[in-house]
């Protein structure tokens, strides 16, 4: 029931205006204490409430976990670790835990994918990030190629890609160390690039710093950033302009 | 004239193998010796060559706005100066100079714009590279909508513009000092959000790193980052993003 | 009209539903366009819209002082030039200027003030952020003591003036270089105090960060610190703090 | 006996220049060698002797516990760790330890409390160095509300307890990753905030800084910032404010 | 096969157009899926793909060492660990593991060395970085002296060893803390001096960060700087300059 | 009159308690409202007050050097500009102007110097922050000598000048961009280093902050360190040493 | 006349011990008093003594550009102004000014250049940095190709130039923004690489901070690094590399 | 014997001139292969070599410490761990550790001290710092004197122990958190004051940086500072300038 409805029910005296302006106030989350569950956000912004598994206390999780799966049928969660994984599937047997992306999830099996992310990386150190990034965007409805290793050092190996680049509708670009695949990326196609530093490297790469400050700086045009090791955030702003593509 | 067409012409003699890999070498580029103007980039990128004006000696500078001028009958240049808009305009007369915007450009004057970009900012200082961004998001043919002033310290002004926000195809949200914008915005809408941190600000705000370490730690989904102040950079990824919508 | 009164109207057939929701989205700002003056605000906050000057254009910053000076009949501007003096007071003619705090104002002339806040300073160059504080909190009704040049250096200085400093219900303390002020002023009292590190020092003070990060880390207990520089702020919260205790 | 009393009984006679010159310097600590306790302290500031308990040798902590809980009868200490909880409780055996706070304290059981603090955080992952804020304040004898997990990326959370927020003597606002809770908050309430960023978040976090920059940069007014993650820090501030609102 | 030859084949007819085009296309690297093996590397470089062992996940070292060992008898890793060799000689049963330089190699027996790369080091805790550039740049085939233990606080140390420096065709000077080391001896000779600032020192020398900034500083002339503890690249670096002087 | 005798007075009854707690209270500093001339200071520290010129305004600058001059009959400020020496002038003409180091002082013509401070530098650059720091040493009594331009790209310029190091009391090492100096001096000398790192060089010497950081990295022993530029500060330490050498 | 030879002459007796002892601590150097000049260099390192001229006092500059002058028939200096340019050649007639290179020298007219450096900018601004590194490396002898405006967001226009990049003794790749052109250079070609990072940019680049991260973090092999803006120290090291290659 | 001597020896015909320029070739240092210890180091500095354990390879420690208890009759090692005192004690019975300090020494029994050097810190979890500080004065041959626990949060602490500071030759003020010690202690002494951040603290105390930064820039006279947790270095100084003073 939206706003006008409700003052319309107001009007017909089918809801008491004390009840309205409750109403008005009462927004559909639902509160377990200590977090608030986002069931409106679906609605919203069109994608469903996931979950960052990092740091959150076990009894926490779980009831997180059982909550959404509950309502959804299905559940994404990030930064999962395998004794995460241990404590979930007691309560939601389903949940799969993948240790190379660390996501820990239920997913509907036969999800329809459509559009076309691409999503690279410049190592193999890189992967981890890159799979969050491709399994987010997938999760989310986005079909997804993987072109990893093809790092700027080696700019053959990225040149030869170049047809499968130009098709995607997104490309997520993954990369510690310096951090240039995004500009020579960006410079070979037309279209958006979301530029995600990692914290691979040593020395002065300064978990990532060095990568960020690379890719915020870029002289190419059409990319932006997330934040350091972000793949989760990379793979929905993908699936946000691959579903405006696909429209 | 693409590799398999010139391939097929070896095969049948109309061009030499020697000519032919001279061919595959050229690239179409024109160059100046100490600048190289990359007219291919509208075919590669679907975007043409503009001019960041800072710093550029006088002679480059009017010698580019003429080349691109020539060839393209616009051109758009982005952090000129006063200065710099006297002397080009000697050899392009046509061209015009927005101090806020600080855009020195010739452009066609019947360009059809389409879809939906909103540029909003959080105070009137940010205007300059949100309108950096707009003009630029315009030039390159997306229908803009500008919502200044709206800064997260005074939530009901942002919140009163919502059904606006939620039209975009996708929002830049421009601000310094703190930089909360953006992630206030994603929270409320479904598109991608470009956030521009600007230098605005004093003390710790560091010439705008404080907004810049912001936006990219947001805790909405939905935002990615450019350069500080990089008002063209949003202008552009905004433009591809409402162009895939729009297609 | 609040939304209670509202929704009983609508109950009534006094107002329309449609008229309603437009009643609740529309919030008492002025719209000029470039900028939302928040004249809700005194409501919301109890504190008037001020000014912040820095930057503004010349236009936008004369049209701010008439408006809101025309509605409270004063008006209070920080980080003001002497240009920008010379152009407001053409709208505003009673409009004075401070070159040492670089406020520029229009102040009711019988303000009744009260309570007690002190302002102390390290150095006699901490004193343009400290007259920055105190007349931000006399503005907004505060009554204000100075002791100024007090710095922890020559610490008999800070010590004759203790028991002025135990009368205070907040203190404010404003110090650059190694600004550890504060620290020695909250170990001798009982009221809270806010720290506002300066940009006044050379070399590695890194234009206040070194004062910024000795205010936060400090081991006195008491304290909480404002941006560097930031005097109004400071003032802003000891008001709010002195209205408490003069309630 | 104060300085006045002393001066009058040398001129009695009653005590000998030498003996009070001697009074004159003693200050009313406990001397445990290695750490001077600060008994005066509740005289001094109105708030006793507290504990930091991150690192403290073994032997020391616990002989400060039983110095303060002789002379108080409670006794609060912060950053304790299981460990030290086992240890203390042989010399205190009435002490207990939350594991979320990580407060390890004696309590008197009847304390009264009054006033009006609210602690609020951005997510599930501030809660501890909200609870080390809101214990601390209610040890210190301040009435406590906590609102948690309504951050900014779904203002509509936040929006919903306003009413609660502004009935508020003083508010503590915990958020770590991009820390734009307090702004938000600021802008809509009369009371100061009290800004605690946390070390909560990744990458680019750069473990709270740019909470703490966030923070201290906020364009909102009303706000002043204490140390990352500093909940005890915050706890006291909010007291020392609610008491003077009280008194 | 080049381009030249190809193409005269495509006119011969030998080859056709459309085989041609993807032979231009396949670049000669090995497709592991995960990772791209560079074996064209050595033909376009001078050098072999060499391995960086940190964080590579169990399965694709393995296979890795096997495949550049397959193929070129040989194979180096560098930041390798004990496990790892664990690992790696199960396939790889010639593999040798050395833990103070942390390199994992097979190495031909009777490789010839030639020229003359001194690499110093400031302390005896930046050994295994020197190490590691002193075995990288042996394993190219240079021939290494080594000077460790000569750091500028005790000049003398360093001054004696003049003659051995002043034969160098490259230096590679290794230090942490202050790093100086790389300045005076850049002053003593002719010959190039790649100085690698390594992470040894506390406190203020950020990890390295110290000496990275004082050898980028560097008042001599003749430095040249690679990361933090990087000494696999020096000893490449020197590699490439020792065989220019040996040519 | 001391604290005992002041007591005594009070038993004997020559002064009234009342009275002597005022005087207890009064410390022997000159308030001019904005500053507080510490005349004390002599007899605390053995130094007497001195003036720090930059961003005092022009009224308070000329009545400090009156009121200095007229008790002590010679002064001594820095970081002085032309501007500020035709000011002060006016009140007190004997003053003269070091455009090097930007000391303005009036200095007793027939003062006595003893002891042996070296102060050396690295460059030609150094040499303001090195007279500074000279000229404050033998304002405050010491003898000194001057050994400039000996950094440590050409060490021999600095060894041949050893034995003039090894008679110093206290070395004052001067030096910008690495900041190496000190460290090579520390090792050759049995007396302490004051390391002054100045803000000479460009790029990544960040105004200082790299010779800042190798000098408080510095692996040689008897080094500590001032602020960047601070030659007063070392010129300060170095007479305090030099008197404790001379007693 | 080498120790050895002093020696000898010793044991026969034509030179006195007294007299050796002072040669041996004579070393080739022309104290000015202010500065000292390195006339032993060309012979230590096989390069004369260059000029910085940025921040020399004017009777200094004037005078150590003479005495280089008159001794060695040339002279180098960098980083010089207009106003330098016309103090100097009122001592000098014969030098000549480069605005762009900001270079100011007499170079001998007949200079034989040998080798091949090539030097090439990201873009048209970083220009004045590899102009200095190329002026400086050809007044050294070595002989120079440019290759401006090749930067990796258009990677084809550098892809064209490889076989010259291929041809080269040592390349110094110039860049700023996110400096990736270095490591793009790396991957193609055989011999080393120094990369100049620029202060080129805006906002998050921090004034090359950005590019000098990218840099030093390289993913590619063969690269080192040299300070911000640093072209003449480029030019230094490419100079000595190519001497190696052409010896 | 020295070089005067040396060559009158070479004059006489009692060393040949060959074996002379050995002699003056070969320095005092006794060469480990991986270490050069320095036993001209007392002669040269009138201090002997001591050792920093911290990462030191067992079977090179124990080598050191044989080496220099042989010569020496005694041997001091900083930053050592409960494991190198079981490792070191096989070789050297006598070693003692003590684990606050992490000090591993043998000390010739009986040693006279002399002299005043008092050590202070702000809080107990200073004291790891300090009494590496107080003991390797100790060492050294200062009579050092205990003041823990007086940080400038609490003045009243300090002040009581005015005549104790007054009586030093010079003072060592270890702090961490804002560090604001040395600057109140060098306001109340003549002598110099050597400051010593530490790591302690938490948030944006960055491990030391906060108090670094605080103490270098510190407002008072007198003050230089070490690196951070440097006690070493601190006590070494202060050894230094109690030597001169008690000469």
């Amino acid at each position: 029931m939206d706003v006008g409805e409700l003052l319309r029910q107001v009007k017909k005296g089918t809801i008491e205006p004390d009840q309205a302006e409750e109403l008005l106030k009462n927004l559909p989350y639902e509160d377990l204490g200590y977090a608030k569950l986002d069931f409106h956000r679906r609605l919203r912004t069109g994608f469903g409430e996931t979950v960052f598994c990092q740091g959150k206390p076990d009894a926490y999780l779980v009831e997180i976990y059982q909550k959404i799966f509950e309502r959804d049928g299905e559940v994404l969660g990030t930064r999962a670790t395998k004794e995460q994984h241990e404590l979930v599937r007691k309560a939601v047997p389903q949940v799969v835990f993948d240790p190379i992306s660390r996501i820990l999830k239920v997913e509907h099996p036969d999800k329809k994918r459509s559009g076309n992310v691409v999503v690279c990386t410049g190592g193999t150190a890189d992967i981890p990030a890159a799979e969050e990034a491709a399994q987010t965007a997938e999760y989310f409805g986005s079909r997804v190629s993987r072109i990893y290793d093809v790092g700027v050092a080696g700019i053959h190996r990225l040149l030869s890609k170049r047809e499968q680049l130009a098709s995607a509708n997104c490309i997520v670009a993954v990369a510690g160390m310096e951090g240039a695949l995004g500009t020579v990326v960006a410079g070979l196609v037309e279209c958006p690039v979301i530029a995600v530093p990692t914290s691979v490297g040593y020395g002065a790469s300064f978990h990532g710093l060095s990568a960020l400050l690379t890719m915020i700086n870029s002289c190419a045009n059409g990319i932006s950033v997330v934040n350091i090791d972000n793949g989760y955030g990379a793979g929905y702003v993908a699936t946000q302009i691959n579903r405006l593509a696909v429209r």
